[in-house]
């Protein structure tokens, strides 16, 4: 029979039934009523098949068909179900229903495998309730320690233990994961982006995810009149901010070859009034590449326009660190053997780089790690009008259950 | 006698020991407390040379010292006591002074004058506390009626009519001021901006008032993923903003020949996240001039960079007038009476424009005006730094004073 696209239709809509805000996209805050409303259904779905389910340490769930030969390592899929605010139906969703739909199909056809199938919902990935992002799976792993998790906390201020322990959830196993204890790893996600689309391609494989480097600069002028100060006589910090917002885009498309993407993405101007020439601007750049000399390179080039334009202009300039992740480099292996199922089953694959971060950057710590992307239509992503065809999605699916299917033989 | 510094000193002390926000600078809303005290300072003060106080229709208060011949219509002096939040000490203060001090003289020097002398504190000069400018002149020229008075509201939702009712003002005469009611009118302030600073001058002389244009200009793209997004795939707003921002300066710097200033005050960026390319971003562009031709031809250049700039983005854009006020000519007469008393004293002037608004503004539809800028200290104003030196104030006192006399002789 296969991997069923009405049986994977189905758990998207039940899924989705779960938000905190109907009509308005998919709301679905870690440990929330309608996050735990749609855990417990993947869970329920899971025992269905004979997995046997629990709660890691982090508070993932994690619903396991045991292998043939006890004591191999798993074989890991899954995604996570938690959302941002008002996102859509696919990010995350797609990849723990492509997962279970994988379990169902390996039980109902009992495919032999002698490695367990872990099929894994990560908690917090996107960062919407605790501010930080791929808790579940940092915890998992150890780079959070128990009393990291009592130390985050939402806006209401209840910490990330507290409110796993409001929801019910207890890890029966506060144990960590460690090199060697799972096999491989594979997650399918949708690209959030538009290139699988504009190459009419249904599935891209993931050969890395791009690293971050984000910084929040702030440029001070001279706030004063805009009606009784001569142009010449400003020291306007917006006019300086705009040139290096500018210079922002050029560097990334004009000078590094392609790959780079940088982006202004927030900006305040201070005190903001339509007759007050702005004292004080800040703004975050984001430079992103599979390449970190790539991104060190962006960001010197920006940082030294940035201080060109504030010295020709009388601005003073303020850069401070927001963020910085390397670049994660995926298993070449598992690269290949996504490539490889993919050409037996004939489906045409890309090999693209991943803008957006996953668990999947948190994973290579501990085992090969493989991604699968099934496109977002016209790239649309964290919004309601998220969109995947199921088709894709189907494709996607079928793919990711040759792959596994393979590697817990 | 003449000008006494150290009784403007003391009066701007008096006046600015009334603030709402005592060490965070001026804060004296209309009708406020603090404003109620500095008001009722300056009303004893002028009562003690012999002036007749009372209150006009929208609430400005009149003293008025008796000319020798009955019917004759007075010549008028003053300025505003209501600051914006957090202001700084002479923005409308420095013009009452100088009245009330010409005022003093006047009257201790038994100067004939066959006119009556006015010395006016006109009220709501900012807008600060009702969210409309000059609303004290407009009502008593009869721009803004009585029911405009009872419609306007400050935050908490009470009317200008109620907040002058609630401070105890009750006009003694509604009559409006009509053309031919006042011979002139004459008034100080200091400049905002840096000009006679940085020519070492202590007098300016306004020929006019700029004119002002203001819109509000939407753009919208496409919000999507920061890291996910190609560049050349992006519809960025904000990227798309920036390059008009930069045109607004240097269409009002390079192709207007020097008089015409351009200024974008206020900007946000929605979704103004930094991992979020910005979909829509928002911005204000004010222009003025003393020429409304050079205005409109700005303002079209300025309009159609954002259409080529959107055109070659694929940005949608909208595009909202938010003012437009004319610019105003003051009295030419009167520049040449100011200049040549100026010369008399061996003051050296500058002819100028005023490049923020006044209640100089409103009265031109009733009389011929005229107005004395005095310098400020690095151009600051509207806020606490705010600061002239009273050695200014007092040449322009004396100038004002010289002025009057010769007009109310």
């Amino acid at each position: 029979m296969g991997i069923q696209i009405d049986r994977i239709a189905r758990d998207l809509d039940i899924i989705n039934s779960f938000t905190a805000t109907p009509g308005r996209g998919i709301t679905r805050f870690s440990f929330s009523e309608p996050y735990m409303q749609a855990r417990a259904y993947v869970s329920e779905e899971l025992k269905k098949v004979g997995a046997a389910v629990s709660t890691t340490a982090g508070g993932n769930l994690c619903g396991r068909l045991e292998g043939s030969i006890r004591g191999y390592p798993p074989v890991m899929t899954g995604s996570h179900l938690d959302s941002v605010l008002q996102g859509g139906r696919y990010d995350g969703a797609a990849g723990v229903v492509a997962g279970l739909e994988v379990a169902r199909v390996m039980a109902e056809e009992k495919t032999p495998h002698r490695h367990p199938i872990d099929v894994v919902v990560f908690a917090e990935e996107e960062g919407s309730r605790f501010g930080s992002v791929m808790i579940g799976s940092r915890a998992w792993i150890g780079r959070l320690t128990s009393d990291d998790l009592h130390r985050v906390k939402d806006s209401d201020g209840i910490s990330y233990a507290a409110a796993m322990e409001n929801a019910g959830l207890h890890p029966g196993d506060e144990s960590l994961l460690k090199p060697g204890m799972v096999k491989a790893m594979i997650e399918l996600h949708i690209e959030q982006s538009l290139v699988l689309e504009s190459k009419g391609l249904s599935i891209g494989v993931v050969e890395g995810i791009n690293g971050i480097k984000q910084f929040l600069v702030t440029l001070t002028g001279v706030s004063n009149h805009a009606g009784a100060t001569p142009m010449g006589l400003r020291h306007d910090a917006l006019q300086g901010a705009v040139r290096a917002i500018a210079a922002v885009e050029e560097i990334a498309m004009r000078e590094m070859g392609g790959q780079t993407v940088a982006t202004v993405g927030m900006l305040t101007c201070e005190p903001g009034q339509a007759n007050v020439i702005p004292g004080r601007v800040q703004f975050t750049v984001d430079v992103r590449d599979l390449d970190s000399e790539r991104i060190d390179q962006a960001a010197q080039r920006i940082l030294s326009v940035i201080q060109t334009i504030c010295r020709a202009r009388g601005l003073a300039f303020d850069i401070k660190p927001r963020s910085d992740t390397p670049p994660v480099r995926l298993s070449t292996g598992l690269v290949r053997l996504i490539e490889e199922t993919a050409q037996q089953k004939q489906i045409h694959t890309l090999r693209m780089a991943s803008g957006a971060l996953h668990d999947s950057s948190i994973l290579p710590e501990v085992t090969e790690v493989g991604m699968i992307f099934v496109p977002s239509k016209a790239g649309r992503s964290h919004c309601p009008e998220e969109e995947t065809d199921l088709v894709d999605i189907g494709t996607g699916a079928e793919l990711l259950l040759g792959a596994v299917a393979k590697l817990a033989s």
